[in-house]
């Protein structure tokens, strides 16, 4: 295996994940995973750019930084992409009214979008929320729509708590592409237009990052 | 358009939907089909044998036949081919002791079965039942065999109540799917040996049917 100062050449930034990276999310915020706070501390300190790129949609990214900071992570809002925001900028330049199956932890960051007399749905990770009747109001408004969009905040299948194994959006937006014979538009990771996004605010290029 | 008589020449028998073809289910267990008794009716009264075929499974047998009988349907219990009964024949020849995700209206179909340390998970449409928290937990279920196996009871997108739409366990199983990376076994229409167990009930060949 090459030494990491090999491995770096040519590396101008450094793009992390948060969940399952920095910590296992859980009960109360949950746990920093061992030695992240201190790998961050020094990737902080040396020559590269370092900006996070999450698919939570669970909790406000002011919220998540905040849970972070708790732990010791030096991690400010900027510095974070998150789907939320990118999904209302989606929302605005394309003019959607989304009908929003979220969870309440989230619903601040799309306080700035119109939601009445929706023309479309947007899925994230909402947790206990996705009851049968959120589910079935969310499958109502698409059916009802002449071409219905369905915007997901990711596809994970599920998430590792400290209490174990969670189903995750992709599980929910599978059920309603099938029960609304859709394809959902994703936003967030694995969608390359995320990466580039993030790249971008970061202000490398991709040949340039890890 | 051929008369009647020539096009059910060499039919023996007929095998008849129950819901959205006898009546709309809903609430109070919903509203006849205009017609639908007095064509039942007459039905019984020709030549031809007459068996129910449903993906019905939120109600036992038991309770659906009451239903069907007080809005003046002639059926009995014996005449209708129905999932849960069918999954139970499963479950005993191959040793499968289930986690239920089921509707508690038809439970009581289960009460042979050994529940106790599940080495599979059936799944039906539980409506309200189709809680985070329980779909959750049979994920985890799943998660934790070795060779998970999951037995849907239809295939169902959605079926309309008297109220609107509704999702149908189909689109929970898709969810469960994507998120194991399985493929569930359907037990209900449109699964061929479905019909097939139906129309032995009835004694005639499928060739012989409508």
């Amino acid at each position: 295996m090459a030494a990491w100062s090999e491995r770096l050449a040519g590396v101008r930034g450094v793009l992390l994940d948060i969940s399952g990276v920095l910590h296992d999310s859980g009960e109360g915020g949950g746990v920093p995973i061992p030695g992240s706070v201190e790998a961050l501390a020094r990737l902080k300190r040396s020559q590269l750019k370092v900006r996070f790129c999450t698919n939570e949609s669970q909790k406000s990214r002011g919220d998540l930084v905040g849970l972070l900071r708790h732990m010791g992570f030096d991690i400010s809002e900027g510095e974070v992409t998150a789907p939320a925001p990118a999904t209302c900028l989606i929302l605005k330049e394309r003019g959607l009214r989304p009908h929003l199956l979220i969870h309440d932890g989230i619903r601040s960051e799309f306080a700035q979008i119109d939601t009445s007399n929706p023309n479309c749905v947007v899925i994230a990770d909402a947790g206990e929320s996705f009851s049968y009747q959120n589910m079935n109001k969310a499958f109502q408004v698409l059916m009802e729509l002449d071409n219905p969009v369905l915007i997901s905040l990711g596809k994970g299948r599920y998430y590792k708590e400290t209490s174990g194994l969670m189903l995750d959006v992709g599980a929910y937006t599978k059920a309603l592409e099938y029960a609304c014979g859709i394809k959902a538009e994703v936003v967030g990771k694995p969608a390359p237009g995320y990466f580039q996004s993030a790249l971008q605010e970061m202000g490398v290029e991709s040949h340039e990052a890890q």
